[in-house]
């Protein structure tokens, strides 16, 4: 199987999952699951869902409750999505190619199903204990989950980057919004995968340092489609942070793309230990490097 | 010792743990941890952790998971009062004493703090397992809270009654709102002690209701605080609900108060099957009979 293939066998399976855990449309409050799955279920790369289920697949995770672990990140994704977009935030118009959810359904049931989906996150954790999935492995996960959202992970990305506003000038402030806003998930996705797979210390370490230079290559590409892509492709608003320092405004759209290759240099680097084990890993990170070639 | 003592105590245990488990004031971001203390440290009755304390000891439930158990339901109470507050929801400028949470410290960090609370209570749960705790017994608290939270519990509850708006005009929607918003948080604290003190299923669910009825008859009591009381004694807005339907204005004051009493007696005689050891329950249950004396 390609890459391209089993990328799109996970990405279904991901989907499949998400469609099951998530209330249906028409179950009361009917509104709030809409707004629910709007943002979830719109098109998306899904690339932290198929970072758990191949670091999972490596160690020979339990199929079904990997597929719930990715599904469990890609809801903290999308609920850190909503959140983002909201007036008070980023007061984005446009995401996933449609309005944002708060256009679409208003900022307080935008909201209450951000954390809808944050707690059912927890909620489908919680759930995975079973013959395969012993309890402690299961709370194992949630703890891994809740640093990588928590206020010194996500969370606190989000308050710098906020407090920052237009006024970022280093490379520094910009990297520590960024790994934290999105390395720490990415992070959490790999090692999800990595516990459920039972992986030994240094497989786990393997991975989250894969998954962090990873995420921080994913941010910058994104700057740089931002930079130089147009709306139709992306779906979301571009050059939406005008005024706003990004890598592609602070390094030049030559400097970021040198920045990126040279954090995925880095991510296939830290796979050494897995030997040729980690070959999916080095297919995947070659992916986002094709990205913007 | 008397009640009075036991809940002074059991105020006190969960305030300390609360101050331990909340990041300090000064950790970056400090402006984030601030808000986040702002709120759960503020004055409180402290009710939802004083009921999980009682529960647990109860059952004999180790001591220290125990506190942080009730600290965990604290963070999530606090993080909805947050939610509830904001400009999009109930806009509320007072709470416990103080400007709300985002009169003080912006709507954005207020929304971060509030999501910041809701994480770091699972965090806190998954942190339970000890040779007291097993994983399993942590995993099924965190699925009772996660239920109590989520889209069929209190965010239910404050979307139908956002929904609802000014135009309840039944008792029975009145309801749904309130052992939504109000009564799932009472039964996952008693829930979360009867679990760590690994009491019966009978057991567990007796306590369940009990917390149900008191729940509901707790929120009454605010109610008719709200319509007969005053600022300073209250430490919120009253007359906030002006114009909005609660308990008091639907069924007076005296049909308020007497609906109250009436759910008090069920939580009492939900104590039956607990026998002699549900005194320090019907204890409490008395002490909100109490408030609007």
């Amino acid at each position: 199987m390609t890459l391209e293939e089993r990328m799109a066998r996970h990405r279904q399976s991901v989907d499949r999952a998400l469609d099951r855990i998530l209330p249906a449309a028409d179950q009361q409050p009917s509104r709030l699951h809409q707004s629910m799955r709007y943002t979830v279920l719109a098109e998306g790369k899904r690339v932290r869902p198929v970072l758990t289920l191949i670091c999972g697949e490596m160690f020979a995770a339990p199929s079904a409750p990997l597929v719930s672990a990715g599904a469990a990140v890609e809801m903290v994704h999308a609920s850190s999505l909503i959140l983002d977009d909201l007036p008070c935030m980023d007061d984005a118009a446009l995401r996933r190619g449609r309005p944002s959810n708060h256009l679409a359904f208003g900022e307080s049931t935008a909201l209450l199903a951000a954390l809808g989906l944050l707690n059912l996150a927890f909620a489908t954790l919680a759930s995975l204990p079973s013959p395969a999935v012993p309890s402690e492995r299961a709370g194992e996960a949630a703890t891994v989950l809740a640093g990588a959202i928590g206020s010194s992970g996500l969370i606190a990305g989000q308050v710098v980057d906020l407090e920052a506003g237009e006024s970022v000038t280093d490379l520094k402030t910009l990297e520590f919004i960024h790994s934290h806003k999105t390395g720490r998930l990415f992070i959490a996705a790999a090692e999800l995968g990595a516990i459920l797979g039972r992986a030994r210390p240094r497989e786990r370490q393997a991975v989250a340092r894969f998954a962090k230079n990873l995420g921080l290559a994913f941010q910058i590409t994104d700057d740089l489609l931002d930079a130089t892509g147009d709306v139709a492709t992306l779906g979301k608003d571009v050059r939406q942070d005008k005024g706003r320092t990004t890598f592609a405004t602070l390094c030049g759209v030559e400097g970021a793309r040198s920045l990126s290759h040279e954090l995925i240099d880095h991510a296939v680097s830290a796979l050494e230990p897995l030997g040729r084990r980690g070959a999916p890993l080095q297919d995947l990170a070659e992916t986002i490097r094709d990205r913007h070639a």
